[in-house]
């Protein structure tokens, strides 16, 4: 068994313990709003935005992008689940600036293990076998950051199947801060 | 400005007094593994996990389901950014198992607003346009929850871009209890 497993399964049962009036949370998010956020392990959207358990619905992945699957997601959130604003928020130093889908797919076709990082960015020791399929995905990086926030917005404003009146705000988190700037409509100079 | 956008960045003024050693966290995770798991607004990973800023990836979605962009996120998080092990956790009254994608195809072809929901499901009451795009749409919904995870599970497994041996974990997170537990292998009887 991991250790990782171990001091998982410890953290949960302590947390059983003070579980209390959580077991009686409804389904439907209490706030009525959905944030979409990047998974990076520095963010933790409950505290940089103020959630209690039952109070909104967080919808993370690599980069926070506005992905098919994210709109699925806030589509299921507003649609049945009674969500009526929508928050997209990147942030500062995102890992998804530091690569390209043509690095990626060559990474990927060297080895699936784990690359070594250095100032020149990520190699391959050749640690076992790689496979070519990386060099099919769009890994939905980005170069620039606000701009990445804007284009995820209209994304979503724009899906077929987003209410077109529905808020749709977009932020950037700064991880030297924990602060939430919000990105404006229009792209600057 | 919406009542809860004030909410939230009074929330993150406060954070930001609060965030202190937090500022130098490196970008990859320190604890080496990610969390896949659903954007329900009852579930909080870092509670019911015990991660601090800086531990773990967080993949959330609806469902908490492997699709090709939580996998995406997984192949960066292994492949980049050194994380070493996957949990999935699905959790009990999860909203995925209490509609098809025939229901929301429907749903959203007449209207896009919230549906009303009661004792029989979800109705719509003729407050907008709807779309037929939920039609081409798969919800990823699912009926069986143990079986939901070993699905996902065994996704991930199968990607062509994850390594063979790195070890992938199924959960379910009792919304009444808090606590997590792990899905066997085997589908039971």
């Amino acid at each position: 068994m991991s250790t990782v497993l171990d001091e998982i399964l410890a953290a949960n049962a302590q947390y059983v313990t003070e579980f209390g009036e959580r077991a009686a949370l409804p389904l439907p998010p209490g706030r009525k709003f959905a944030i979409l956020t990047c998974m990076d392990a520095r963010l933790d959207p409950a505290h940089f935005a103020g959630l209690k358990e039952g109070d909104a619905h967080v919808i993370r992945n690599a980069g926070g992008r506005a992905s098919d699957d994210a709109i699925r997601s806030l589509v299921i959130s507003h649609k049945l689940l009674g969500t009526q604003e929508f928050f997209v928020v990147h942030h500062t130093n995102c890992g998804m600036q530091l690569f390209t889908n043509d690095i990626m797919g060559d990474l990927l076709s060297q080895s699936l293990e784990t690359a070594v990082v250095d100032e020149h960015g990520w190699h391959d020791v050749g640690q076992g076998p790689g496979s070519p399929e990386g060099r099919g995905v769009d890994w939905l990086t980005f170069e620039d950051l606000a701009q990445s926030v804007r284009d995820d917005v209209q994304r979503i404003r724009q899906s077929a199947l987003v209410p077109e009146n529905l808020p749709v705000r977009g932020f950037i988190y700064d991880v030297t801060t924990g602060g939430l700037q919000e990105v404006s409509e229009e792209q600057g100079a």
